[in-house]
């Protein structure tokens, strides 16, 4: 029924077994376990590895950071396979690509994020260590590659996705070692390097992307009773489980809490936001199921980066209530002349969950930061801001926010040169991408099953097994 | 297609950004970090705050209380927005609504109860100190409130959900300062705070509510087979995760790990006599999903009191197998009585689920605490009863046995006066709230896709995008 | 609309509540709480119990090992309700009894679990004492009860599945004992204990159960797009929370965590050769849904046993990519021979996701095993292989490799002889088990809502409550 194009019998075997063949590789030449996970180091630790007051004194297993992190951990994982995977179920005929696509490209990515950010962050005499926290980096890069795959949803085969992710994480791994390494910026929740990258980045390659025939697809490209509700899943892991994400790298004690909490009350007011306005702005006052399930989400990225700091519990509701309407505003009227003016068709409205509120949250990041005083962090203030708080380096909180600025503004060039020169890869025409009449459509990469229902309202009598796809099958013909 | 009174343009709007900008400039001047998520306080502090046997000794950031509730409160969380969201998109045509007013009055409350409760609980020199365990609290106050729409569901409008939401939390608030601070009344897990109290109060506002033209919504009062689906993600999380909710705020150490315990096998128990009930009380044996997604519940919050005690698994199991007979029972028998007799429409069966359930889990609580003995507790009496412990105040367990008893009438009456109150309130024609034609019908507040799915069985050969909600419309028109 | 037999209005009460009243006797007289659950027991306690570094010093709360296990525990219990649970549902019309009786089998299982494995490992003066431990030992349990549930799935009546739970769980603890506790056997994971014979007593029972005129009911053994959605929930949950599973009971500290990462790993390459293989064997190069959903989670299963082991990342990711490769196989390839030639009829296709992989991640054990030495596990040697680790039992590497083989052996013989037997019980003509034409079908055991789809394409336009199930209908009447 897919025509020869994009046919994936081969295209897609030989780019995944390529690349999962060197990643192995790669993985057996370069990376080990680290003191935590290595059964030979981690016994023969001293206490003196985890707290200067206890020296000499053997460490106990419980103070192994798997229990400290790994929490953590497991809900980002959930917010990266079910949050964006569901989210983005709300295509009426996406729901495998969506799901699908989701499990394959960051399978992918997070074994080649650990690699790029080990290379960069973390190599010990010529070996890359990995342990739970190495795992969460590696989710979140992942997330960052799954925000840009949303703006192209539904226009991309698995092998152009496979092939952008390879790029982003590299890119993304090279943007955060000069944020966190080289400028000593601070990011925990990653409003720039995941939010503002991945967005941006996709929103280049999408614009590089441009299809002017793909209302051939319109039709398909809305969501149906069902899988708007698929989609409220994902919606609702990412927000439950976004205090997690903004802590889950943080330093240890308070400074996890603070964050976790900071977003949690951040998200809340974003809520309140996205309902408000979502009604106030339609004409007969309904909720606009894309905005809720979208807009809501942007109190999370907005305090990812001030999310550690010491934002207090009512600027987290001041930023993510101001999130929430910069949001839907993006949703409501930005996102039309994007499409009209721009040639930007980003079909998950990235841009305004992820674009806008994480250069509004980099910016109230670094508001924050220069607002830092020893007074507000006391001790605290060598987890939050080490180099304010390292006499040595003499770093004032006024240039530290100064950094926190410069780091958006270079995020946002490598996202946008990288977006452009990624977007034209992908244009070569060897990747199977799916013509302009059959985006949104799951039919031309998935055996789709026989339905009972039949969709778009064409109903007919015949078996399900014989109908399967008319509307593909049609538009092919013709 | 809405009528103007429920049309939700300025309505809504205006509630959301009213309460929310209140609930800014009261967390101003109110709420501050508490000692283990501000950066100060924390990295001044010394280890006697959290043993009494290495004081003067720094602690370390491991043992910051976040590592020791966060699990727990994510869990819980998820039951809030997942659980409850979930279970109640049962109905055909209110999954957006069940889903989505579940997300915004969840929002509301959680935020609205951190100042409730702090005020009632935790004013430290005349502010509010938050951190995750003041969490825990809102997101159980905010249960207690999803308790209440669930016997409201489909009824009101969502700007009726958000004023029930902002009174019932202050009485929620008000019950719990009662019953835990002047009573000394053990509920950890909420029997008698959360769910007596939920049920009875959004059982006798639905009373207040009554509608005795609700039949002309009847036939949407029903699930699908997807719907009933999409309900058991909400049950089995909130079966899943209920020993986490017993657990989240008791002592730590072996009471956490022992309400968890209890709660496992009380629910294990009861969803085999669910599963009974369900076959023996249907005329042709089949099991009734009603049952399997509200009575398999009903052992935790039966358990939800004596869980922290020394119940044995042996007594949870009897608890839990008693509740889901219970349950069942209700749902079949009682539930078209309350309606018929006493003008109750339970829309979810929240008396079956959480009232009797919860009388039933006061009571076992009460009889538990009457029945405990220094021999049988040891030195751990002092976390779990620590009015019998303490030797000053010469408590006796039959007289906390008695208090938890007095602790259920107090709830009880608090609930269903204030129930009547606000019932009334709701009742003002100012809420927009739905005609009696269109209740449980998303498409009066929501934007509802055009549906591949006919729905009703009226199956048609129009563009779903034409024919959207046709029996909305015929009856407006009629 | 069921027949006389297949009514469940006795025979499931009278299971339900003859085997609860059983447990609840049992419990009270055989099991209590453990050290760390019961309030005289805990605060009785010294440090000593938990280190042997600090003797005699009080322990902490915060040292419980709830705080340890009860995440991990968690993520495993997602796994048995909502993993197994929705992976199931992938079934157009059998959703309930997917979700439903995976619900009642596992609340079944989990207790007489606590009983058996209690009873076989953990008795102490007579008691059988639990903690957060035992919670995830039945569950591990009650996972190997829901393999063999998938290869019967649609098949079997509730009381069959009740029964076949009672006695796979006993043998089960005989097997478990067997290895764990005779021969020293190490499989953390379960790729033996948990899978291989969980797919194999399964696969005996379908094969004693065989229906030669199954294809009656064969156009209702497949998917439809939503159901497709609702299995692949499952099917993530399963995915992410896998390296819980797999480090759940390991020993604490390092091990826990390379367990989780090894994990990780296994399943990022699986998920890789899966999608290759996937478009490979499939004509048109279009992924099928089957392989995604199950063959995707075969790198789990075949970490199962080595993973605790220094395995490497980089061996890891070797096993999951073999293990999705052998899975991907075995559903296009070898799944119809062993329908047509073998006559084994495996619903859910458990050869290839359990089976095939637990086998293989038997032998990686093995292997592994054989391959450590002090110079690669130092001190922590004494935490994965006690007794090769302990100089007077002298047991050699290569010894506990044969050892592991050996338990392999007896892991399939215990299986297959006891899915004979129990095969042979389930055939008795008194369990209510559905008629051939009416397999994979809710509607004989469930109350089935009227629906606003019409199932396999008779469209129709009268109300749905009157055509209910019309296929059904009207093959009872032929």
């Amino acid at each position: 029924m897919a025509n020869t194009a994009t046919n994936m019998r081969l295209k897609l075997p030989i780019t995944c077994f390529i690349l999962e063949i060197i990643l192995i590789i790669l993985f057996g030449v370069l990376v080990q376990y680290d003191n935590e996970t290595d059964a030979k180091k981690w016994h023969g630790m001293t206490h003196g590895n985890h707290s200067d007051h206890q020296k000499d004194v053997e460490h106990k297993d419980y103070e192994n950071d798997f229990y400290y992190r790994y929490p953590s951990f497991q809900d980002v994982h959930v917010m990266i396979f079910i949050g964006f995977g569901f989210l983005m179920t709300f295509l009426q005929r996406y729901g495998f690509g969506s799901v699908g696509f989701t499990f394959l490209i960051a399978a992918l990515a997070l074994q080649w994020a650990t690699l790029m950010q080990g290379f960069f962050h973390g190599m010990h005499h010529g070996k890359i260590e990995i342990g739970v926290e190495s795992m969460i980096n590696a989710d979140f890069c992942t997330g960052s590659v799954l925000i840009s795959f949303g703006a192209v949803l539904g226009k991309t085969s698995p092998v152009q996705l496979l092939i952008m992710a390879v790029f982003e994480v590299t890119l993304f791994a090279v943007n955060e070692f000069i944020l966190l390494s080289l400028l000593g910026t601070k990011d925990a929740g990653g409003s720039m390097t995941i939010h503002t990258f991945g967005a941006y980045f996709g929103l280049m390659v999408t614009r590089i992307l441009y299809r002017p025939n793909l209302d051939k697809s319109k039709h398909r490209n809305s969501s149906v009773y069902h899988s708007d509700l698929f989609a409220m899943i994902g919606t609702l892991y990412l927000w439950m489980f976004w205090p997690s994400f903004n802590s889950a790298i943080t330093a240890h004690g308070d400074d996890q809490h603070r964050t976790a909490l900071n977003t949690y009350y951040s998200l809340a007011a974003c809520t309140l936001a996205t309902y408000g306005m979502s009604a106030l702005t339609a004409h007969d006052g309904k909720l606009d199921m894309v905005h809720i399930q979208n807009a809501a989400l942007a109190g999370g990225v907005a305090a990812g980066t001030a999310g550690e700091m010491m934002l207090t519990p009512f600027g987290s509701m001041i930023v993510g209530f101001l999130a929430g309407i910069i949001s839907v505003l993006g949703f409501k009227y930005l996102s039309p002349i994007l499409e009209s003016k721009l040639k930007i068709q980003d079909t998950c409205g990235v841009h305004n969950l992820h674009g806008m509120p994480g250069v509004f949250g980099a910016i109230v990041g670094a508001v924050t930061a220069s607002l830092a005083t020893k007074d507000i962090y006391g001790e605290g203030m060598e987890d939050v801001f080490p180099l304010v708080y390292d006499e040595k380096v003499k770093r004032t909180a006024a240039y530290q926010g100064g950094i926190q600025a410069i780091s958006l503004a270079v995020t946002l060039g490598i996202a946008l040169v990288g977006g452009l020169i990624v977007g034209f890869i992908l244009k070569l025409p060897i990747f199977g991408t799916p013509p302009d009449n059959l985006c949104f459509e799951d039919n031309i990469y998935w055996e789709v099953p026989g339905d009972e229902e039949s969709h778009e309202g064409h109903l007919t009598n015949v078996r399900t097994e014989e109908i399967a796809m008319p509307e593909a099958t049609e538009k092919l013909n013709s």
